[in-house]
């Protein structure tokens, strides 16, 4: 990856001591695109960020855990303003170009001492390796780094795509994600990059649940610096960049399921022969979040009248006479007709995997679409009941 | 209550030894309302049940628990058939006359052989007095019995009116609850009847919400049968009747809430000058279905953030700048301002009550509507892990 430096380091925003403050910086000013959330109520970072991206430029990304520098009012937003400010002087570059983005616990004020502190080792320490720091350095109760890498060639040349991505909780995105970061050495026009990345978010963070719940920080920012001096010849070429990104996207959205709060199983609800593309969106989403769902997957019980439940109660049309079910290979319903005990038995083997897929098949129309959700067992409880104490 | 008996026995239709099967009689014809699930995929006793309320009249309903009979398929409709034609042989009583109701696990056959065997001694061993054991009788996780009974006076007479529920889990119900049975010895029309039990429902059952899950047998059904002598003279009298049905539906609410599959706090939140009613609904509704919410309140924890962020992305028009929050009379958020942490030690005290009182006013127009909610417990994902095994 030409021309991009990371890193993440302990600036005390976090009461554990640990990595809470992290930096993305290209040595020329980038291509930028981004997806925020949909959320009415949305942080100050988001505030900023949706006036930053309209300039389609961007060469610095600040972000920060542990305070999610929302619900803060108009001293929030000069948080966030003053955040970067600091970072481009110490930078040497113009504040403009430079984007902020914050996850944690909702109200409280960011620490800009600590903030103000960390900024000049932050940007002196970066490095073009450390792209592991910076990924831990976002997380918040995510066990794990998320970080997805494609090698990528066209007509036009090489070029390497990376992302980054942090979340566990609150995760039901809509139109973004909790916090991603995408870069690439590309050469790509920031309306184009916008485009791709709005598809590939389609595709991947908006086709995710863990909880159900949408937070006031999601966002995803791509960064293009044209360093690898590749560029998109034709439109075969913006296919095969199309194709990285959705790859990148989804290891990513694959990776935050896995690590879902109290997750142990990741499970793909698809959806075929409905009526509708957009029935068939309806249902795998309300299977995704059904909460007695998720509860039977983490007791590895094949449960398939608690889908059939959800399916019915999604809005979308359903004719329960005619549907097939099956988890795994194993058919439980075929043409509306419970397949027996036995079938039960087979299907509750599939369901001792830690990767599942369930395919409702409802016979009606073409209408087809997924979601990959975790299940829900007595950790996501736990973490979340005593999330801030 | 003149005229009408009730039962419940054990017909080994659940594994446990526990009683499973019950009957409410009328000693006349009822008239009869009733409301249905709006889910697409209903059981058997829905599809018979929707069909003979059409005429508006009743004697007798008949209830298993341990077995929904629901995507039972033809067999099922005709299962649901022969139980309401035996009881109604044993009754001496035409079988259009007899309504079912069936709750417990999907798909599986209901064991017709026991029902047949045990239809004989239900109907025996009916009493006046056995609404107990009725109500006992109808239960699945639910670990109470659910009873509500008024004594009204209308100018046209004294009458009462008793209902029943149960429900503890998969209860976010849609037009109707799990299942309820309204019984009154006032002489009043099938069609009034029938409007005020939509009214009733819409300010209690369609007001709760345990997982967010909307069950497929979902059932309310009312018998009248004017035995009392009673009658609704004016419309003074219509809207006393009317107040009555309302206590008694939300009573019944509460104690279904209250039940909740693991709950140990019932919670109301109560959304105020929202810019429209459709929108207070709104975020009540995503409100009381937040699991991140729902987890905070069991952690005793006033996370008032969560509040926000879930009323956020309920869709409805909100201004983060102007809001008021309050956990009973503590206020948290003053025209949008966090009141510090001194505000938070008090609201932890509210937390530790058992019934909890959650205020958010949007100060945007007159829109004001509520929900009820318990909270989401380590319990709740035990209890629906291990349901079936």
């Amino acid at each position: 990856m030409k021309g991009f430096k990371f890193n993440g380091i302990k600036a005390g925003i976090k009461k554990k001591d640990v990595m809470d403050f992290g930096i993305i910086f290209s040595e020329k000013p980038a291509t930028a695109a981004a997806l925020f959330t949909q959320n009415k109520v949305v942080a100050a970072p988001v505030i900023l960020g949706r006036e930053r991206i309209k300039a389609g430029v961007c060469q610095a990304v600040v972000v920060n855990s542990g305070n999610a520098n929302c619900f803060t009012g108009k001293k929030g937003v000069k948080d966030a303003e003053q955040t970067a400010a600091l970072t481009a002087h110490a930078l040497h570059i113009a504040p403009e170009l430079v984007m902020v983005a914050s996850t944690g616990v909702i109200g409280a004020p960011l620490p800009m001492d600590r903030v103000e502190k960390a900024i000049p080792d932050l940007v002196d320490t970066m490095e073009p390796d450390r792209v592991d720091a910076f990924a831990t350095a976002i997380l918040t109760t995510d066990t794990t780094a998320k970080i997805s890498t494609r090698e990528c060639r066209v007509k036009g040349g090489r070029f390497t795509i990376t992302g980054v991505a942090k979340g566990s909780g609150m995760i039901k995105p809509n139109m973004a994600t909790m916090l991603s970061f995408v870069v690439t050495d590309l050469d790509i026009s920031s309306i184009l990059l916008q485009s791709c990345l709005k598809k590939a978010c389609d595709r991947s963070f908006n086709r995710i649940c863990v909880d159900g719940d949408t937070s006031t920080n999601d966002t995803v920012i791509a960064l293009a610096n044209g360093m690898s001096k590749a560029v998109l010849e034709d439109s075969d070429d913006s296919i095969e960049f199309q194709r990285c990104l959705d790859e990148v996207l989804l290891e990513l959205s694959r990776m935050v399921v896995r690590d879902g709060e109290g997750a142990t199983k990741l499970v793909k609800i698809q959806v075929e022969g409905a009526a509708t593309p957009e029935d068939a969106l309806k249902i795998a989403e309300t299977v995704a979040q059904s909460n007695l769902v998720k509860t039977a997957v983490y007791g590895e019980d094949p449960n398939w009248g608690r889908i059939i439940a959800a399916a019915g109660r999604s809005g979308a049309a359903m004719e329960p006479d005619t549907v097939d079910l099956r988890f795994g290979d194993v058919f439980l319903v075929k043409d509306g007709t419970w397949q027996g005990t036995a079938a039960e038995v087979e299907a509750a083997k599939v369901m001792q995997d830690k990767e599942i897929e369930i395919v409702l098949d409802l016979k009606m129309g073409q209408g087809r679409d997924w979601y990959l959700f975790c299940d829900f067992s007595e950790e996501y409880v736990k973490i979340n009941a005593d999330y801030r104490s």
